[in-house]
């Protein structure tokens, strides 16, 4: 048995636990942040046997890879009262893994 | 030195933790949730002496056993306005515990 | 490849993350609390490589090492409505730190 410790970006957490769970794999969520000036990080606990985690680090890599997504602002004034709208891209997405090994499991 | 990480329903947290320190387990209480359908867990830290890691365990399976409790319920209506109370049954309780080999330990 | 987990005072909180930042250590910062008695803790995720974790244990034991710190009340009247000052200690920081090995660490 693994347990699967995952920090994700929020934005991605609904979508990843979604997919895990449709997998019958069992989550559980904690409220984190990423520390001093980061922010809106979620952490997941995921057990898994020892056979599965690489299924459970592909739904991740899959769900959380980091990508661009373009989005518009309209902050520059070329004339008076006159916007251009101006797109520029965010980088989300992205994960840090911890796999660790369990010496003993119990559910009760 | 084994970290025990203990993942339990919400109603029982204040008596497992109230139990666990009453035999001196020192518990760190962190806010969660079972992810997509289910709400209401917490996760606790609890380090441990390998040899009293057993304790701990009993003692969340005695705190924590799932069990029925009888609710009732009044959302019947046989005659109008009248209402025949309704008893049901709720699982509550259960707990997954995954218990971690410590490399190092360090009190500050 | 370990995987630090640092369960500190939250006065203590924004100053350690501030100096593992400093020293390129990633930090998450899970909400919790002390359990039955005792409230105002944080815990911290550290991942770090092996031979970084000096390191991290010297930055926290400077940053969290139980110090006294000097406060003033007025509560004892000694005459009707006249209060002398009176200093007290109050004991602040520590930490408990858990290392655990890990098996596999994946950044996405
Ligand atoms: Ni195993
Ligand atoms: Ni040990
Ligand atoms: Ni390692």
């Amino acid at each position: 048995m693994k347990l699967v410790i995952a920090i994700i970006q929020d934005e991605d957490t609904t979508n990843l636990i979604s997919k895990l769970t449709e997998e019958e794999f069992r989550v559980t969520k904690l409220a984190s942040t990423g520390g001093f000036l980061k922010s809106g990080n979620t952490t997941l606990l995921i057990g898994v046997d020892d056979e599965r985690v690489e299924d459970v680090v592909k739904i991740i890599e899959k769900v959380c890879k980091p990508r661009d997504i373009t989005a518009t602002v309209s902050t520059i004034p070329v004339v008076e009262d006159t916007f251009i709208p101006y797109p520029y891209n965010i980088k989300i997405g992205g994960a840090t893994v911890f796999i660790l090994d369990v010496d003993r499991y119990e559910r009760i």
